[in-house]
Parts: structure tokens; C-alpha cells; sequence
């Protein structure tokens, strides 16, 4: 399949439509059924034990698929994350952003399967790894 | 098994360690394996198309079930999600606060599971279902 | 919502359509949007331990979901499952029948979601719990 | 990390403890984190519509996992699944071979978490995946 936003338009849906968290996060690649993410985190993120929270690492990877999948389908405001499944394995570093790498399984024409593994920036296993399903609305 | 905590307890341990985010939740109740708990929902969790965001619905389902297992061991600062399968099945009203209903179906000496009911406030059916497992540290 | 196969029918419908697993099963109560049913473990489902299989549970929560749905829908053959997640949190004791207790909480026109309590006969706390999401084909 | 199990001791491993299912499962592959899975269908896993039932799926990914742990720290038998979430995402065809590809995410003393993608042989696509942690007891 083909791709149908670049990175630079992504960004700038992003900013036009979600403006109060557009600059938490920069779109670092975004190619076919595939694309890479990053989480600016800072103090609201931090919890005891010097950890990112789990809900920080929630939404980058629901952001990562959502991107992932307007890069392939174009510009759809109300696609809607259905499920996720999320399994925690390390701690992130807190001081340091995440990195969402997350691959499109699937691309249908009502739902989308994306899977993601989720990086402390700077560490090498996976911190997290989740599985979101999205509903994609008609054109 | 008998509460180690009381609502009010509870609520003290989240303003205490939680500061950055205690004043978001209202604990509703705390009964032995099961929590009751509000999130109060503003402008920053509004999302296209008048909803609240998904990230929210995680919170509110990974607070409630940590609360619930305090509730029953006692304050444990570093209790931590290694898991989280989250359905979202209608969309919640912007606008309106989050309540979660959550009980606790295994309580083990080293991981706890609990579920999650997400309603928006005054909606009959549940917006949301989660199921968290946690890792309980050693006491 | 009205109820539109009785316990009998399913009961019927499994033994048509599913003949080769049908009588594995015993519909022991459908009622609008709960099912339970019992899941006749042999020596097949037995692993090491004196414990029942992973697999079996999956089988009686998949099956308690899909004739759940189809106690509200009619019979459609082609619903197929498109998620689960569940948690397994007690050992099933061998030589003991399983029983699925399921509820919808969502039924929509193209997507259901179900939960489900999976018990090992005769013991009080769940042994797992699992949730699933069906497509349900156009009638 | 070490391998501990070479291909040849899994499949006597599987023969010897696992009798009542282990002449359905060729191992294909197993390498440090990572491993390949045949299981080899028939007329029991068939469904309505030619596809091949979901929990013959979650059959291979569950035994899929637990191999590839076995093969990083040795034979243990009572190796648990803790818990699964799996995606179906197309239809396998009846009457050709399951294929698991699986790689440990986390291997820890008491944790380990395994993704895995199913394929129909022959097809390109992935049918579903799925991700599961298991609870290792000591040695």
C-alpha cells in the first residue's frame, strides 16, 4: 500500500487537531505500516521510584498507531482506539523521553492492528509493548 | 481477607505521594476487594468529537485498581501494572467525570488482578472494561 | 433487549454446526446478555501438575461469548472472535468440569464485547477471567 | 544470554511430558529469545466458513512461548501462563499448518513475557498475534 500523509503533514494534523498535547511528542519516521514516535516527558510523567507513569506509556503508543494508520489512510479525525493490551516489563528511566516503534498487522476497512514496543530513550530492551485495535470510520 | 486502609487513609496516601495528580481522583468508596473512584475530567482530556480521551479511561482504571490493593495490604509506594487489557465500548461524554468500579479477583503474595467497570458519570452502560494485573513488592 | 435463541436451541444449533466439540458443552443457563455454561474436561485437558490446560479455558470462555451473542442475535454462523485477553489465576483442579459465566456489556451492530468468570467445578474463587470482542456479520 | 535447551531436547521434552499432544507440534526453529512452531492441524480444528479454530491459535502461541522460555533456563514443568492477549486478524485456511514465530520480550527470575505472530502456512500475512507472560518457578 501506499502512503498518503508524510511526516510533515502528520505533524501538522497533529498540531491543528490535538493542539494541547501536539508538542508533547515529535514524529520521529513515519514510512509504510510503519512509524516511530517520541514522548517529550517531563515532571507530570515522574513516580516514586524515579519511573515514567504507566498511563504516559498508554498514550504513545496509542498516539504511535493512530499515526501510523493515518499515514496510510489519510486524515481521520474520529478513528477510535477500540482496545489495547499492555504489558509492562522494565522501568523507564524518568529524565528521559520514550520511543514508540510500532508496525501496522493489519489494515483493513473498518479495523486497523498495530503493535508497538515502547524504548526508554538511550536503553536497549523495551521498557514496554502494547497491541491497540482501531475503528476506522468511512472516508 | 480484612481492609488494611480506610477511604480516608487512602485518599491521604495519594495526596502525600501523588501530589502532582491526587487532586484528579475522589475515592468513593473503599470496601474490602472492591474501590469505587471518580476522575474529574477537564479540558485537557477532551477530545475530537466531545469525548474524553483514551489515556484517561487507562488512568482512571490503573489508579482504581491500585487503590483497591492498598486497600488490602497497606501503603506499598512501588506496587507497579505489568499488565493492562482495556475494551472501550462507547464513547464518554466531555464534560462529565469518569467513575470506576473495581474489584479485586486474585489477591497473591506477589501479583494481584483486578477489573475494571469505567462509567461516564450518569450514563447507564459502561464505557469502558479493563482488567490490570500488578506486581506487589514485599512488604 | 429480547432474547431470540432459548437454551435449547443453542443447545441445537451447537450440535448441528459444531458436531465434532458440541458435546462437550452444556448450556446451563441463557438468559439476555448472560450465558453460562459447563465445559466437560477429560484427560485431554489434563497437564502436569493435576491442573487443566490453558487452551480449555480459552475454548469455554470463546464458546460462552459466541453463544452469548447468539442468544441475542440468532444464529450466525460466521461471528468470529477478532480479541481476547485473559488472565489465568488459579490452577483448575483435574478431574473437575470447568464453568463459564459470561455477560455482554456491549453489543453493537458490527462488534460485541463479552467477559467472562471461569470457574473450576465446586470451588468458590475464579480460576480466570477473559473478555473477547466479536465481529457479528450482517444478518 | 545462554541457551539451555537445544531443539532436539524440546521435542524429547515435549514427547515425554506432554504425550497427549506433542506429536502435533514440530519445532522448526530455537534460538537465543527466539523460536519457530509448526503445529500440525486436522478435521478437529477445522470451523464453519474453512478456517481454523481460535483456539487452535492460541494452542500454538501458548506452547510456542513456552518452549522458547524452556529453551533459555532449562526444563521446568510447572512454567505457567499467566496471561494472554491475542488479536485475530484473518482467516487461517483449514487444511494447512499453523506457523508460531515467537521472541522473548523479558526473561526474568520470575516473569517472562513472549510475542508472538501466527501464520497460515504458505501465507504471507500474519493470521493473529499474540502476547503472553508466564510465571517461572524456581529451579
Amino acid at each position: 500500500m501506499q502512503q498518503k500523509m508524510t511526516l510533515g503533514q502528520l505533524q501538522a494534523f497533529l498540531a491543528e487537531h490535538f493542539a494541547q498535547v501536539a508538542d508533547d511528542f515529535t514524529i520521529l519516521e513515519a514510512a509504510p505500516m510503519r512509524l516511530t514516535l517520541r514522548y517529550h516527558t517531563d515532571e507530570r510523567h515522574i513516580r516514586p521510584g524515579g519511573t515514567i507513569s504507566g498511563p504516559a506509556m498508554f498514550t504513545v503508543a496509542d498516539v504511535a498507531v493512530y499515526l501510523a494508520i493515518l499515514t496510510m489512510v489519510g486524515p481521520r479525525l474520529l478513528a477510535v482506539t477500540t482496545s489495547c493490551a499492555i504489558d509492562f516489563m522494565r522501568k523507564p528511566a524518568a529524565g528521559r523521553d520514550l520511543i514508540a516503534e510500532t508496525r501496522l498487522l493489519k489494515l483493513g476497512r473498518a479495523l486497523a492492528v498495530g503493535d508497538v514496543l515502547i524504548f526508554s530513550e538511550g536503553a536497549e530492551p523495551p521498557v514496554a509493548r502494547a497491541s491497540l485495535t482501531y475503528a476506522i470510520p468511512p472516508d
